[in-house]
């Protein structure tokens, strides 16, 4: 942890007025660690694949990925901010790592096993109870605006969110539109990750991670404001800017997830576009355990030198 | 804040003699605040767009309202009588102007992505609780008379009635005729906005928002009695008459909102017509925000102008 | 009120003997109350129309009826034994005609906008705590049986009578059969009257309010019964009696409704039937306050004069 | 009352190990009262048909039935063990006949109305709260395996079994196969019975009710097994005692209802073959209170004759 | 119980290290009971299939087996860790066997009667609650990854676990895919089992169990993984190693089912593949109940022996 707070932390603070010293201690905690602490960028590890995909898929080809340790001992070595994971990878090694690295709960997930009826919509799978027995600095949770179970995800975050915060603890949301009210491809235009941040930062999120913004306006009515109003969205950086804007004008964090795993140079190309549209930072899985462990700390240690100021 | 209670206000009071002296006190804030505090009348600024239509149509036209703060400096710098807007929006900014103008906290909230299944019915998000943790002096509730989802809706409204009066906030209910019961055209009928008021009033509400009607009755059974007893529903000002004496005999504060972006005389008129039959008010959003800031001033400045005695 | 108990009222309340004597005292209110005070016969005003009917379609008739205020006058004027309806018009003349005249809150509603999926089910607009906090005698709930919807309804009910009569108030349920399990026209046939009665009675409620039967048995199963049991059901008061016997051998209250606005002789002669049959009451909205007041008067003190003894 | 305990009784109890005193208090006052007190088998009043049939196809024949006091007096006259009976029934008379005879709360309920969609499910028409207050002994509960709804009826009743057993009351569960799961014909094969048997045992009853298991297996997997291993089931003794076995080899009672009104011959002919197979006794509701009462009376004493030592 | 701890023990015990000290003694318990204690291998005895098959086709093959004694007896007699069983058989014995084995409280049970809509879904038959009261060290609940109704599994397993932690209960999972997300022949896949087993560790279980895995690969994601890591499939003992490493690197305890009856032989020759790839033990239910009981014992004993370091 940096040794004491920079003038951009306090910045970003006095953002979440509204909230209790106790979860901004925590928002603190989570500025303040790593090798980017005090510069009010986030690199976080979150390790959910085991869940979401499967065990051979997320760790056979980094074997040491099986070991729930592994992903703590990468996180703190690193310098990541946070390492977030499921109650199960939480619990294995919460108390041997206690204090070392902030924790962030993710307290639904989703498998690709089962074929829901009705729209997406993970399984709530831990609690605030449990992260606070556990020690954690926030809790996750993913919504999928667009989906026919909306209703069912806002509740359960709302819900979910004035327990944390009267707990003291900070709120990440994943929002990732996916759903009947969206194409495939808009899943990730640039006015549905711009409104998907929107309705995470009204739902009272601290920190909204949402994916990489492709050139494309999926709604036919946003289309013509983009527009006539002349919205810029040919580069990343343009199309981040948009979303960070579009987060109470930036008053709330937002980073971006690194999606599937892919080569060194195109994942470092697109940290700098994160970087050059305001980004918070980034939220890197896959590309980070799948890799061997020293090729994935440089890696890290690459992309947050390109957050760095 | 006006000096001093008005006859008037204490008139408007006296109607809801079953509510706690906390809810009351809470009803005199809303009528006593800004420039038309004390005559009875209100006008508010309600920002939730950024989540029902999305960021870029609701502020990249004036794209200070990307920025929380903007909304409730535009609120007390125009003299309206309150604020409403969901969660985040409000959380934002309630430490730094607390106290300045009475907040209502919008707890439910729709968006223009998901296509849920069933009737149309918004997610709850937000609570009494966070009401009162952010000083709020209302809540606020959107029904959708007419959905196929109405008892879930009527229910949570009940519940969060009991909830509000219980911790001496006041209700305001936004009350939308929209579903299977109506046709699209009927939504704005006159007998379905009194219908729409009635209910509103009966579940509890101590402010009703309705549109605007039309002169159109929708259902064959009510158009029967319209042509029976003559019930006048030519002008604005007929059919406002119509609503408001739906609402217990005009003894429910019923206020109308402004509807979609239109040009300042159209806004103006519509307010006269308003006025003229005897609304209590006006919730312009769209018509306010969108507007540059001085424009915008200048528009509620004029709209508080037609209201005031 | 009566000045004092009657033996016929003790009677009455003997049949109760598992109630506390909270419930005891406000089935005494109930029974003593008015023009039949202490008669064992009860006229109840019932005041729901404008939530399940519409404003316009209730009130336009005679206008004065668009106040919350006239019905409790009429109520008490005419000297009716109770006054029943929703939360909004309870609550808004609650605190200044307190202990005038005993009141039920009805705690659910339909309204005629919504085509519901599913069986037919009121939605829950009221509550126990808030029939205390308003200082009511009773709470009123409708049940369809035969709606699809049944178990919702009665286990709805259920739990409010526990609530309820934990409170010491007492519980009244208009028993209205409804949806695919009964035909249009078979739900005034005397053997679903007759079982109406008996489901409400057994789900506890103290009284119970059907429609005047028709002479028609519905069921095949019942119509063997009726035959071989010789049941009469040519006159209204013969069905009357069956229905009576069927709420327990006589031994729970059981009111009619008066149903549509019709003539003063057609609403008189209907009486008659239902006192000669062994009715306890009536309960008559429309053909009360869709009057001129002073026609209702009349109205309802010649409804008065048939049932006193 | 039976003076004393019995080793037969207590033998029984023995089997009940985990409950509380509070509990085996109750099921010990169950099986030393009546006639058939401290034998160890037991007869019970049933009526809960008005709720089941209506009040006419149940009371018609013998009207006397209609009032609910004429069964506390035929129970406790006929020297019956027990009366069951749904709320309103047993809240009409159980402050007069406190102590008397032991109460079994019939909490759910079924009528012959509603066509509900879904699997066959009763509704929740009591609690164990309820039947703390009326002084019962136990609450029954009717379960129909083989139906849609299953999980809700299981959990439900398991939920009621916790409370039910931590306010010291016994539980009572009819277990009658219906639904999708098993053919018209199936309902009472002896397989099927069997099996229902064993699922309330497995539930946590501490007693359970089927009815008379028929000479037919339904289940093909079931059949290969009782060919095997040479199930008799060729009498009704046999199919008794292959029913009393399935539920933990005899340390539950089982008892076994009468069905539908029949001749006095065939009732007895039914019993002796029920008590020559081991049930511990029967449940008998039509047969008892659709005879005049004389009859009624000499009915039970021989049905009890027969199941005495 | 073996006389002391041993280092294995506190290995084992050492991977759950969020655990309270209370969850950690029954873990304790249940690794130093009967014939394997201390050397960190289990063999249990699992009693569900009266409910889940019915009496018949369970018990009438050895019909000591319908007697809830015989299984404790059984169980304590062939030196096995624990008994695990639902509310009706634990209840029946607890209070005279207390302590002398360790109990699972299986909280969740399917029957074979039932044809339920939607998703495959046990119901809810026992509780944290019961399982304190009967004095049990473990609960057991039973998922079906793969089903439409996982959410409503995983989401009442989440709250079952954070309570039994709470209680100082260890929880045992069964994870079984099964339901439209799978075929019938993938749900033994060796894909699919480790999915399973990484599912129900990351739900926070401390004991797995799934069935014995099959050379094949269920999806074909998961497919091209398997080929291009080479991951060994071939032998039993492959998959096994496969599947505990997918249970967190083999920091959690997984163990496996016999699944139906069959020959001596074959089952032995079972559990040597499952010992060889490093399984912690077996649940033997059919495969022991159904054998006369000396034959039982022998079996289990000849088991123990292959699992014995």
């Amino acid at each position: 942890m940096a040794e004491r707070t920079t003038a951009r932390v306090q910045e970003i603070l006095s953002w979440y007025q509204s909230d209790s010293p106790g979860t901004l201690a925590n928002l603190h905690r989570l500025l303040m660690t790593g090798t980017l602490g005090g510069t009010g960028k986030l690199v976080i590890l979150p390790v959910d694949q085991g869940f979401e995909h499967g065990p051979a898929r997320s760790f056979a080809k980094n074997p040491a990925g099986y070991d729930p340790e592994y992903h703590f001992q990468l996180a703190i070595e690193s310098g990541c901010n946070a390492y977030a994971a499921p109650l199960g990878f939480i619990e294995a090694c919460a108390r041997k790592y206690a204090g070392q690295i902030p924790l962030i709960l993710k307290v639904n997930n989703s498998d690709s096993l089962s074929k829901l009826g009705g729209g997406p919509i993970s399984a709530v799978t831990g609690s605030v109870k449990e992260a606070v027995r556990l020690g954690c600095a926030a809790v996750g949770y993913t919504i999928y605006p667009a989906s026919d179970a909306r209703n069912a995800q806002f509740e359960a975050l709302r819900a979910l969110t004035e327990e944390a915060k009267a707990h003291g603890l900070a709120v990440v949301v994943w929002s990732y539109p996916r759903g009947s009210g969206v194409s495939k491809e808009g899943e990730t235009a640039v006015d549905i990750a711009a409104y998907a941040a929107q309705i995470a930062c009204q739902l009272g999120a601290h920190i909204v991670k949402v994916k990489p913004p492709k050139d494309l306006v999926e709604h036919p009515e946003a289309k013509k404001v983009y527009e006539e109003q002349k919205i810029p969205t040919k580069t990343l950086a343009d199309r981040v800017r948009h979303v960070v804007q579009s987060a109470f004008n930036g008053k709330r964090i937002v980073i971006f997830s690194g999606g599937e795993a892919k080569g060194t140079d195109a994942v470092l190309e697109e940290i700098r576009g994160l970087k050059e549209g305001g980004a918070f930072g980034s939220i890197m899985g896959r590309n980070a355990f799948q890799r061997p462990k020293a090729e994935a700390l440089k890696l890290l240690s690459d992309v947050m030198k390109i957050y760095a100021p």
